[in-house]
């Protein structure tokens, strides 16, 4: 018997109108999904909301009781429809205000008092008890209160300050996953022989992935496990399935 | 005084494992996103669950008793990891059933009664009630329960499904928009007056949208209304105030 393997958990919560009404597509969630896994965290929920205060609280709030972690992404930037730090705030039932290190940062950035203004000085609003979390690229910084990390919308932001809270993220045992063609074998033809395979294997999670070229179908299935051996018997009997599908095909 | 427009509402439920582990990356919700704005429907939510179905459920449910119309994605082929239509049948708490419909489409792809096998009858499993959704690439049809439409995951099935299902919604008067590039004006230089101009202008929502490209940012401006005049006047008024504060931009 393996022992249970420690599992940490993640949600995304991105906000934004822009995102809702398709204007700009978003790229942060395959990101996050892609660093979630490569870490040993399970991303086990995605919610978009729109720049609505009260749906953002609701949202972080059903999700930061239920998930480790919970990273959001967009609505920190200088601008009146920037109101993430403030619904944040309200979610955690803390105050808000200007950050004297937060402050700091952006002086770095504006060195010239006149233009750190009215408008700019919302990006150093942080919710009272959280920690910064540093911005390379524009220094405004995003910031960790609880288990939700807020980040910026922006991509190359948003990677940047992941990769500055990274280091710092309780983590389980990574999940693994190989991935094996199906050779051209539609997945009707493997469908109740692979559920047989996934019966045979518990501690696996098998899937099946189709893509279309708009000519023609190509299939991948996917094994998952914790557990290297299991997930390498997995794979060895997911192959052998298909070599005798492949033996009684047709021809 | 215009009247009030009537507002039609959605939400996407993306489903799948795939999703969650970052091999696959979401191409449908931007595509959703810009069907419904298109069609004057408003996208409120999205959701993104693993294949687990007390998830799909409790998503689905939370989803339909909200928003107008629910759009799911992935979980419908004939794959043992396929479970939406059996998590859509306990969500409405109906039985499911091979359809007699959706069994005579699946025949048309697969003439030859030996390759309608097992597996691939899996995709004539319908919830009672449901109306069909025509897949004219690959067969396999979706369907339609309530406010719910569920749609395969692969992009082009997903695209082909909504146009069927399309002309069938339901539609608000359309949100309009316009984008203005700010020529270079930083977020922060404009935050201010911008939500001013906001605050003058009800019935609007006006956003500011930065991206950058690894050496500097681009912003725009977008606007958007459900009243053509209420969207040419904000735009003006938007217009005048960069052209002020181009002006007395340092130089």
């Amino acid at each position: 018997m393996t022992e249970p393997a420690p599992v940490v958990t993640a949600a995304v919560l991105v906000i934004g109108d822009e995102i809702l009404s398709g204007r700009t597509k978003d790229k942060n969630i395959g990101t996050i999904a892609d660093y979630c896994t490569a870490l040993g965290i399970d991303l086990r929920e995605v919610r978009i909301v729109p720049d609505v205060e009260e749906e953002i609280v609701a949202a972080l709030n059903a999700l930061r009781a239920r998930w480790d972690y919970v990273f959001t992404t967009g609505g920190i930037g200088p601008t009146h429809d920037d109101i993430t730090a403030d619904a944040v705030a309200k979610a955690f039932g803390v105050g808000i205000s200007h950050d004297d290190r937060a402050v700091a940062m952006l002086r770095e950035r504006f060195p010239n008092p006149a233009d750190l203004n009215e408008a700019r000085l919302r990006m150093a609003r942080i919710p009272h008890g959280a920690d910064l979390v540093d911005n390379p690229i524009s220094k405004a910084p995003g910031f960790r209160i609880g288990n939700v990390i807020v980040m910026a919308g922006v991509p190359s932001i948003m990677q940047a300050m992941f990769d500055a809270v990274a280091p710092t993220l309780r983590t389980g045992v990574k999940m693994l996953s190989t991935s094996i063609d199906s050779g051209g074998l539609p997945e009707g033809a493997y469908g109740s022989a692979l559920a047989t395979v996934q019966k045979a294997h518990p501690g696996t999670v098998i899937g099946s992935y189709p893509s279309f070229d708009g000519q023609r179908f190509r299939n991948q299935i996917v094994v998952r496990a914790r557990d290297p051996e299991l997930l390498e018997t997995a794979k060895v009997a997911v192959e052998a399935m298909l070599v005798e599908l492949h033996a009684n095909r047709p021809s």
